[in-house]
């Protein structure tokens, strides 16, 4: 059993090649909610959706979100009638969000909900929102707070960021079956996603994080930062703000407390060899995804890297309880 | 002033062509919502958005209902996803339905979120609902009670009706301004609509019925049948089973309590002449509304009737309150 942390559109895309490398059904995502927004009252789940949709075969991998092929008539006629059209739900998209908003109008659970989906959808792979509470990740900007997909979609990241808060963390708990999945996997994958927004959220929800410093599998992360860039996005900006490198080391230092090895990529050779001497096991590969052969690669390098160090009975990292909180503000 | 009771496909062929013969300001549509349906989670007012759709030039004059050159992308994704699709709601429709259901679960009335709609989308027009509480006409069948949209969408209006109720209506209270309209208005027309299940509910409504016996202004109807048979739909059938016959004279039955003038299609010349011997006047005219300029006419037709009437200074027919409740069921 392996479980990957992930969110974002670079998680979309690494799980797009997990599900070519491995069985889905031994497959299980513990996804980000913190970009969760109410659309047109609509309940949207951003990251849920993309993983659901790759799962399915249904992603546009062209936009890297939505269903392929979709149209946006609806949202066509919602500007005709003043209403918001920055956040981009195409017409087939809004089953989905109409689906999953009735069944939470019903009383279900965000999971009760998303399995609902995954089963229509045939989705193989398990997969859970992080939380079924309420958590927000919110950016600080110089004109005020916004939520993430305001900074993100909205106003296409460009206010500069003063810091990131995940509202409602320190109330939330984990959904059923997280704690679970992080305990009984052989091997635990951090997506190249986002460390602050698309995994930050996940680590905020208290008892996650130290399931991770209990979880008996290797940890590895895929690092979503080549040389001084992110792959895209705004991680760099967001890692900064939080008061990381933007750099595999940056990446490694988010995840320090029980991170085993950091997967970056070939260009990164040099910076690994850096980091290798803090002890951690730093892995080279080809990291961008283009195709869908990348995609798949990747996942197949990882998984081979998290299988050959448990094999080579590598003594577990000492796990910190002294990590940075990045997410410890209310 | 002129006041419109509506509901329908025929109501909204009416009122599509007295848009062009008078000024839309000085319309008020008092319009059913005994049809209205939670669908996905959405609050659906057809007949609302019919009239909607008509007065803003956005009405498929092909269906008849729905926004012309719609998709219906939305409707075949929820049909994936296992959702019921009888009910056709097309992509830029949708748009309507989550703005009203927006509106109204931030706490607007149904008559507030239809003025807002009416707003954006440049109605002039008054769209009133008939009531802003909830008024739901049952369908007895042989295989039990049916929403008004179970028994016509989606079965087709195949099933034998016993009866017809109009459930919540013994509670309900007229929308802000429905009873202010039909005191003020110069003329009221009922449309060619189904005189159980279009008019049937408005009349419906605790105080409507009564606003009509003091109305001032001419009361006319025009017949949705023609002949023994309605023009389109269930009328003929929903009448039988209220007892009526199915004719102008179960037409003028239905509203005998307050109907001045009766207008028919030419075809029925000799049940006119029947019928204007019990002292209503009956108008006759061509009906079928084929064209635009068929619509047009007719509208025309119409308010030159309840003019010439009211020039001629009419006796007011003496206005029964002993009238027949086919709404007094709970």
């Amino acid at each position: 059993m392996i479980c990957v942390l992930t969110g974002g559109t670079g998680g979309a895309k690494f799980v797009d090649g997990l599900r070519q490398a491995m069985p889905a059904e031994e497959i299980t995502l513990i996804v980000n909610t913190g970009d969760d927004l109410l659309w047109w009252g609509l309940y949207v789940s951003p990251d849920i959706d993309s993983i659901t949709y790759v799962l399915s075969g249904m992603l546009s991998r062209e936009r890297g979100w939505g269903v392929k092929g979709d149209t946006f008539l609806c949202l066509q006629a919602m500007g005709q009638l003043g209403e918001p059209t920055w956040f981009h739900t195409g017409d087939r998209d809004l089953a989905m969000h109409l689906l999953r908003s009735r069944l939470l109008a019903e009383g279900k659970t965000l999971s009760e909900a998303t399995t609902v989906v995954s089963e229509k959808l045939g989705v193989k792979a398990r997969v859970l929102p992080m939380s079924n509470s309420r958590v927000e990740t919110r950016v600080d900007t110089p004109i005020g707070e916004l939520s993430f997909e305001e900074y993100f979609v909205q106003r296409w990241y460009q206010d500069p960021v003063n810091s990131v808060r995940f509202a409602g963390a320190t109330d939330a708990e984990p959904a059923p079956g997280v704690i679970e999945a992080i305990a009984a996997a052989d091997a635990i994958l951090i997506a190249p996603s986002n460390p602050i927004t698309s995994i930050g959220p996940i680590l905020a929800v208290p008892g996650i994080r130290e399931a991770l410093h209990r979880a008996h599998g290797k940890i590895a992360a895929i690092s979503p930062i080549v040389g001084n860039a992110p792959v895209a996005g705004p991680a760099g900006i967001l890692m900064a703000a939080q008061g990381l490198p933007c750099s595999i080391a940056g990446v490694a230092q988010a995840y320090e407390d029980f991170l085993d090895i950091l997967i970056c990529d070939t260009r990164d050779a040099r910076a690994a060899e850096a980091l290798r001497k803090s002890g951690l096991r730093v892995e080279c590969t080809q990291t961008i995804m283009r195709s869908a052969e990348d995609k798949a690669t990747l996942a197949r390098e990882a998984l081979s890297f998290v299988s050959s160090a448990s094999l080579a009975g590598d003594e577990p990292r000492p796990r910190s309880t002294a990590f940075r909180r990045l997410d410890s503000q209310p």
